[in-house]
């Protein structure tokens, strides 16, 4: 079958480009007569991998020199305790501020409980998660280690359009679903950790970039493996890091580099979403995005249709047309577009086509 | 260049067949038109490629109904967390038996006692770690929750001939090195865990074996990521899995399955380990090994040349002929040759004879 459109909310659709020059490499990198996957993390080949990753998005990000990049494994689940673990002093005399406003920042709240006090400065399941409050009408802790927050919500499809101002407390991101699909100024953060199955690599690969001040803080009784400074201390190879996705995190980052950097990916990435959010707005009522308009994700557009009867048709007949993965999660229902950087224009096209062709049929 | 003989520790090198069938699907799995790496784990292809996996690691290694197997991240060096985590009782009241035999059972220990009481029941650091006591001259606890060895040490080469009897305390063993090597009976062990850059497949998978009666035991303050239930109960997809390694690792088994299942692979490897420690121990004194004949490794054959000041011309020369990744550990020197499951025969004949030759050349 000829490659098709992959709206999959994660693991993601990635780069064809990428794709192609991994797979040329598979069975031997640049003449080495070895796979990168059969390579020692500790020889002068992977070691470079890994440092050109390293470089590379820093230079996409312009991460400040006071912050450390990690390639860690475990997902945003781990960085859930990670977190807490690192940032709370030990033995549960901590607190911490956490926006609680969709399915990953509640699951976020849950593992912090265990480490800390936790006070929800904002909450929007009543609204089931479809829009932010103003920061003025946040709750604040008076003593908080650090603030928590995701900026963008995948299930609900909602995204900040602004950075909370934290003073100083340390602002940490879970930003597993917006890293690299724009500009962002690093120096308000903290913490900002990412899962690499989105907008970064395939799954088994967790990027962190922690402000150095915060490393260093975790109690004897954190695992090893769940401390900042072991990873720190080693450049991410206290054991053996997910070499392979690495190495195809570090594909990713040339490609994003060689197509304009996070500037013109922005743009791209608003347009996507604009195309999109405009086919459901002027569909009559047809399609439906209840998400307050301010705060739409543009990674990630959830939309319902008018008739629940016809999803299952609609689903069938996308994937004839060569458009996969839309199936709403669960708890909303309907239809979820996904739609990251590997994401074409063309395939935002093709389902704006389709979605007007299927009203015109249904409708 | 043509593909080489690659005696990495690991990452090692995987067979070749497997690496032709990622590299022929990269781009379109079984006409899906997405990668593996592109794919939702919660849909019907990644499920039932992670179900076939299991199936067949079950099968090669006749694991009992009342075993798990956990398809995990993090390596063993979380597993040394993971392991006193979950056995111990909370709040540091539990104690632990260690065999401490080499590098990686050093590691484990030191992880193990932020969380119990260890008894070191065995040291072989004065030894250099090239000997295993037999067990009536180990010291074990009275009341230990548990009892670990490392059944292969990858930097010494030093591998358990004999599992360790331990009643009704559970056993526990770091097989990274070992897995899959040769057939095992699995019902002597509490938990079996292996990273799977050696025998399994790339970097960033850790597989579990455990038996059901020692899940669930973990105290609240235990992360969700670092407890053996929340996999249990998920089927290992609790949050995102490695994916990509997932799928790696389940062609490996089944080219296991294609190459005789691991009776064969068993007979093959101790054929390739007395081929090699042949060619050392008749070599006059110019190539040794210093660990015991009854307990040395048939996965990691580290040898010295007599005159050390030949070490740099020895890895040049054997790179040159095909032959890569053969220096040794820093704290050993020499060579390690470490010969896992896809290293073929005729990598170990094209060994001794270039070791032969290189003799002839400066002996």
């Amino acid at each position: 079958m000829a490659r098709v459109f992959n709206f999959s909310a994660g693991p993601a659709a990635l780069p064809q480009p990428v794709l192609e020059q991994a797979q040329q490499e598979l069975l031997d990198w640049q003449g080495s007569g070895t796979s990168i996957m059969e390579m020692s993390h500790r020889g002068k080949e992977f070691i470079g991998i890994a440092q050109q990753a390293e470089t590379d998005l820093r230079e996409l990000m312009a991460i400040p020199q006071n912050y450390k990049v990690l390639f860690l494994q475990g997902g945003a689940s781990t960085q859930f305790a990670m977190v807490p673990l690192n940032l709370c002093a030990p033995g549960n005399a901590g607190n911490a501020d956490y926006a609680f406003t969709g399915h990953w920042s509640k699951k976020a709240v849950a593992e912090a409980k265990r480490y800390c006090d936790v006070n929800v400065a904002v909450d929007t399941q009543e609204n089931k998660f479809t829009n932010i409050p103003v920061q003025a009408d946040w709750n604040m802790g008076d003593a908080a280690a650090y603030v928590h927050y995701t900026p963008n919500e995948t299930i609900a499809g909602v995204e900040f359009g602004w950075i909370p101002e934290t003073g100083d407390k340390p602002l940490v991101a879970d930003m597993s679903s917006s890293i690299l699909s724009r500009p962002i100024d690093v120096s308000k953060y903290g913490i900002i950790y990412a899962g690499a199955q989105k907008n970064i690599g395939p799954a088994g690969l967790t990027i962190v970039i922690i402000r150095e001040d915060l490393i260093g803080h975790a109690g004897p009784q954190v695992p090893a493996m769940l401390n900042y400074k072991t990873f720190a201390d080693s450049d991410s190879m206290y054991n053996t890091p997910p070499t392979y996705s690495w190495y195809m995190a570090g594909l990713v980052f040339q490609w994003l580099k060689k197509s304009g950097g996070l500037d013109a990916m922005g743009k791209v990435n608003h347009r996507k979403a604009e195309k999109l959010y405009n086919a459901i707005d002027n569909s009559g009522g047809f399609y439906r995005n209840p998400v307050a308009i301010d705060c739409r994700s543009i990674m990630n557009v959830p939309f319902i249709l008018k008739d629940d009867a016809l999803d299952k048709v609609f689903l069938e007949e996308s994937k004839k047309a060569g458009l996969v993965q839309l199936k709403g999660h669960r708890s909303v229902g309907g239809m979820r577009a996904s739609i990251y950087n590997a994401m074409p224009e063309a395939g935002i096209d093709a389902l704006v086509d389709f979605m007007k062709q299927f009203q015109t049929q249904k409708g």
